[in-house]
């Protein structure tokens, strides 16, 4: 039987080789090297036009409590690492600086969600757990959005716990959902530990147990002030829709007769016929919700035929991002202090195109038309710049750089906010509910074909002129030298 | 900014309908009535033959800690849940009988993997947890099983952690794909908590730090007696493998040169081209790992091209369970005791044939052919039945009755353990590597046509004539009472 440490941490929540270098580092008395790392996906999920940025709040979480504790390092001791070594592990602390994108942040490939100063050993050893945070929450938020992109005014809860990836995932998937723009999660704990909305009535089990559809109903609402009826443990519209009526007049106004929830079969002529079924018995205010592997294809077809939905409960393939479970950001060092404590910049060249990573520090802009109030797309530039000052701004594709624009009268917006200044935490983590509307305003900045669910248009990140030169001159260095290498 | 609560409880990690009806339970004094529920699923992930089971510790330890703490109730009170109510629910623990198959275990559909006998409203109130468990856990070490038919005697090391769904997941994934026949794991903490072996060497941002690769491997194997090289950050064949050799060469009988590690390109076409260098440099024993997006058909298709790995690092595919990333096992009411103290059958009808129960107690058996020692399939009878005490013992197809066989000179292996009998912890649990063990040598027992990765042969999950008879007969009645309904 394991028993968890009391003092679990997740310190060593990282790869083995985080530890293995940084144990080269500073043997070779190189740990405390500034270095600059940058957290990016390069492509959206699910073939979305944009991305909803979260995490940064359990991100932040970890690196305040950044330590290894006392069973870490028997731990480590155990594998054989030295005395020397450990000691320096149980003194280290996260000292460095964080950029970060706000969460619920709307966010597009190769953009830096992150930046991380810090000496190289730190910085190394908190990228596993930051990626296996930022990976999983954007990728819910993601989904979560796009959802709401199709369902509009309607209701959106979250019920996905029971197939969730494991408990955390249920919890911070919930979390990660309200803030894409659902509205309510059956998950009990995430109510209490992140203020979310619950919501939830009865399930088949209860009709089974009294074995009996009007009586099991009848409980219910002799129990309960608000009712939501099951409708489909034998037949929804023979004993389901029928015996929810028949106790809803019974119990008069002794309950609100919210909503029936059919959870299996046709949802479209289901919802139409209990519909009609609800109007012709004076339920004019009953809602319809709905549940049964939902995503939002499904949901998009479910309204073109027509469907008297109100409600959607959405489980399994929210939670798990069912068609992409994972979003696949990476950690990249794009920056390094040399012996002379200068920064320089750093490559890493790929056989696949994508994967060459643009060195030097960046800041990200959203380059916003005063006009119209629109973005015309994100701007990468290096550290130094400033884009405000200049226009026209050019603005050119990173790949087929014959794409390109002039931009004028318009806001260079920064997207990254400092988050820790040399290990203090300087920001202050807005309510949840602050970041689901600001997620929600934002996209407002975006015009609808960047939102459309299917085969949106491709929203333009872009790299300015010195940061596009300083990646093509690093390129040829790093060319250059291997072709010498094979002379050798 | 979220402060988890000292005494955070998983006891309302769960769905609010589930609170819901337990209310209405106690209010009705229906709650302590008893109440069976089986957990199973009712199709096979990834087209596989079998699944393994997994989750049962965690499931035993969340049903031991079992109990609402001073936070929750204060949580559901906030809710407006009444204080008899919550008093109750605060000296509610766990008072139940659990059956369940051993963890290893290999299982297939319908076939219940735990079976819950408790007060109804105890039995409720865990449905969500457990299948929060059981899905994800059975699903990772499913999906290890299956890679690990296809790489045979390589080494597999799982490596998912960036890119699980969250913290979770990839420690208890971890050990499900270690359960599921994976050797090793990148992730430190898996490592601390669960003693599975843990691996890794070092990054690209160390050749990049370092800003040259020949002075990041010396450095390396400097402080490492055990090194593996990862040599794609800039050109395999032309800087990384020369590189490796070049150290490996100058550090002599320092390090062990064990591997060289290839992270990007074309994985054949590299570890063949890699081989020849490294055994024409005399480093015949290096073995070459690989990584990059791997699951059982790319390797499958390496391996037919002949590509020279030895050790695979698999990340991404296995920890999501990409392809499918949820399981769907259900928690399924099959009795409840009536009000003279008599246990009754239960059954829900669906529109969708499979999602049918099959009500009534039921134990699962594996009949294994004396002969041969392989399993002729496995047989789901009534708690009652004894299938040893048959032979020849008939077996047939629940949907297509007409296939079916009579078995003789047969074992029939009970697959259930009691784990809890009335609340108490009676089931020791196996260690890690007995579990381990179990699972790989269980395997055994399958003919390999029911192993093959793709379109195996269907393994026969049969009910028993009288758990069948029992079955039609539940269905039949709930037509009938449901045809009068409508009449009505």
């Amino acid at each position: 039987m394991i028993d968890f440490y009391n003092d679990d941490s997740l310190s060593i929540h990282t790869d083995l080789y985080q530890i293995n270098m940084t144990e080269t580092y500073w043997r070779d008395n190189f740990h405390n090297r500034k270095a600059v790392f940058e957290v990016y996906f390069r492509k959206l999920p699910f073939g979305n036009g944009y991305a909803i940025f979260a995490g940064l709040e359990k991100v932040i979480q970890f690196l305040k409590e950044f330590h290894f504790t006392e069973t870490d390092l028997s731990y480590l001791r155990e594998q054989g690492y030295e005395e020397d070594f450990l000691k320096y592990l149980k003194n280290m602390r996260f000292t460095g600086t964080v950029k970060a994108m706000k969460e619920g942040e709307m966010v597009f490939p190769n953009e830096p969600l992150l930046r991380i100063e810090a000496p190289i050993a730190e910085a190394q050893l908190i990228e596993t757990p930051i990626l296996n945070i930022v990976n999983y929450q954007t990728l819910i938020a993601t989904k979560a959005s796009r959802i709401r992109q199709i369902i509009g005014d309607d209701v959106a809860l979250e019920f996905g716990t029971r197939r969730a990836q494991e408990m955390e995932a249920a919890i911070w998937g919930t979390r990660a959902a309200y803030i894409g723009g659902f509205d309510a999660t059956s998950n009990v704990r995430a109510g209490k530990l992140f203020g979310i909305p619950i919501a939830g009535t009865h399930a088949h089990s209860m009709v089974q147990a009294y074995q009996d559809e009007y009586t099991a109903f009848k409980k219910y609402a002799e129990s309960h002030k608000n009712c939501t009826f099951l409708v489909d443990t034998y037949d929804v519209l023979r004993s389901g829709v029928p015996n929810a009526i028949k106790v809803a007049k019974e119990m008069g106004d002794k309950i609100n007769f919210q909503s029936i929830r059919i959870d299996s079969g046709d949802l479209a002529y289901l919802s139409k016929q209990a519909r009609k079924m609800l109007d012709a018995a004076g339920y004019t205010n009953t809602k319809i919700s709905a549940s049964s592997d939902l995503d939002e294809y499904t949901i998009m077809n479910l309204k073109t035929q027509g469907a008297k939905i109100d409600i959607w409960g959405i489980g399994t393939k929210l939670i798990t991002a069912y068609d992409q479970p994972a979003l696949g950001a990476v950690y990249k060092i794009v920056a390094i202090e040399n012996e002379n404590g200068e920064m320089k910049d750093t490559i890493k060249i790929s056989a696949n195109p994508e994967k060459v990573t643009t060195p030097g520090l960046k800041r990200v802009y959203r380059i916003i038309n005063k006009g119209n109030n629109k973005s015309e797309g994100d701007y990468i530039a290096l550290d130094y710049e400033n884009p405000q000052e200049e226009e026209p701004l050019k603005m050119f594709h990173p790949v087929h750089t014959y794409i390109s624009k002039f931009v004028t009268n318009f806001e260079a917006r920064e997207l990254h906010h400092t988050i820790f200044e040399n290990g203090k935490l300087v920001y202050e983590m807005p309510h949840l509910e602050e970041i689901r509307s600001f997620a929600r305003e934002n996209l407002e900045l975006l015009w609808d074909e960047y939102k459309r669910t299917l085969h949106p248009e491709q929203y333009p990140v872009d790299l300015s002129q010195a940061c596009w030169d300083n990646k093509m001159q690093k390129i040829e260095e790093v060319k250059t030298k291997v072709a010498k290498m094979k002379i050798n």
